[in-house]
């Protein structure tokens, strides 16, 4: 019980190698996606609703409605939980890594990213590459906000500087993104098939050194009053339209 | 102290009938919006840090920072704070509204709602109505996320059939969404000067009554195998797309 408690935790997730899913609908995503779960665990009356649905090789715990309340991080009880180990590390070559990726260079807000590995899902794209100071995809919060998607995409932790240098010397072209008017209206941009789009940080946007180094930098014009926009909601809008 | 305590709840906001600002960012944009606020908190380091830019006329009270601590919702304590009487509803009729808007049915979840405020203000639109069933835009989670668009932008509640009827009788377009792909892909209307675009609740979408009364329901193609998107994503993608 206090394993699955340390879950919610870093150290927890660490010293375990394995993390954590909350609710039936990421525990069913992952039955889906035939992901190597270690053990699931769930209230009474969670464990019969989804019986015909859970694999029968996991082990089954069954957890009183007050023990279930204080595992995981949700304010929302879920009632039902799995534990998975960590995969090892998706290792990708950026020198032939084929398709559309998204790249996340200090994104910090759990929401945002998980939102956009959704998005980039649903969008089409091959794989998104967490970049430096980007909050790990093992957190509750992301994990809630992909639904399921990091099953459907390839995760990759890396240096995006590696990544944009691999991606220009090929000829793709990596679209960094800012608030600057003067960078390229996103609207201009042929679709692509092969190529990056990099997604910066909440407050500050991209690092400046990432910027020299793209294809060219697309700005979403604003029309009202706003000063800028949520950054899942700007990578939604560019991904949309610049992706084929 | 105990009444700014209190509008972290719908019955202190109620019985004061007022409502509580977090952060410097969301007071400054009311001071920037002239809004009529009645009081400013702080800690002595946040107050000294804005003097410059609060104005004279509006009291201000100095905070230890453990009470500061003990004011408002948010998970990080945010040292400064304004309080604000709520606004008369504001009366907007259907019947002669003019420009873009956006008709929230059903939409729960208060960052959702928020963000979408903020990307409607930042797609050019006119007003946001929110319909039954939306959260309330004095949540603090919803004001966090608007980052101050509700002052640039027309926010109305009201009875969402009554403003469709209005629209289509006018001959504007009322753009409903679903996930249904036999509804009309969102990239084969013509953007929009005057009419509005529905989203619907985060599991169960637009209620099928309304659906039945707009113009055409859209839907944004999903190719990967996520299977849908956030609602205030799909929102952002639709808007900057369909509104002129």
């Amino acid at each position: 019980m206090k394993q699955w408690r340390s879950l919610s935790s870093k150290k927890g997730r660490q010293a375990t190698q394995s993390y954590l899913l909350e609710s039936w609908h990421l525990v069913q995503e992952a039955i889906k996606a035939r992901q190597p779960l270690t053990a699931i665990m769930g209230t009474a009356d969670e464990l019969a609703a989804h019986e015909v649905q859970l694999p029968q090789a996991v082990p089954t715990f069954e957890l009183t409605d007050s023990i279930a309340k204080t595992i995981g991080d949700t304010g929302t009880p879920q009632g039902i939980f799995a534990t998975l180990p960590m995969p090892n590390a998706t290792v990708v070559d950026p020198t032939t890594a084929a398709g559309t990726w998204l790249f996340l260079d200090y994104v910090q807000d759990p929401g945002n990213i998980g939102t956009m590995v959704r998005t980039a899902d649903a969008a089409g794209l091959t794989g998104v590459v967490f970049g430096k100071g980007t909050a790990s995809r093992f957190l509750p919060k992301v994990l809630r906000a992909m639904q399921g998607s990091q099953y459907h995409l390839q995760l990759v932790e890396a240096d995006l500087h590696d990544w944009i240098k691999a991606f220009t010397s090929r000829g793709l072209p990596v679209y960094g993104t800012n608030l600057d008017p003067k960078a390229r209206d996103y609207r201009e941009v042929n679709p692509m098939t092969a190529g990056a789009i990099v997604m910066g940080n909440e407050g500050n946007g991209m690092a400046p050194d990432l910027q020299t180094m793209t294809t060219t930098n697309l700005y979403i014009p604003i029309k009202g009053q706003a000063e800028s926009l949520n950054v899942a909601i700007a990578a939604g809008v560019v991904m949309f339209r610049v992706v084929a």
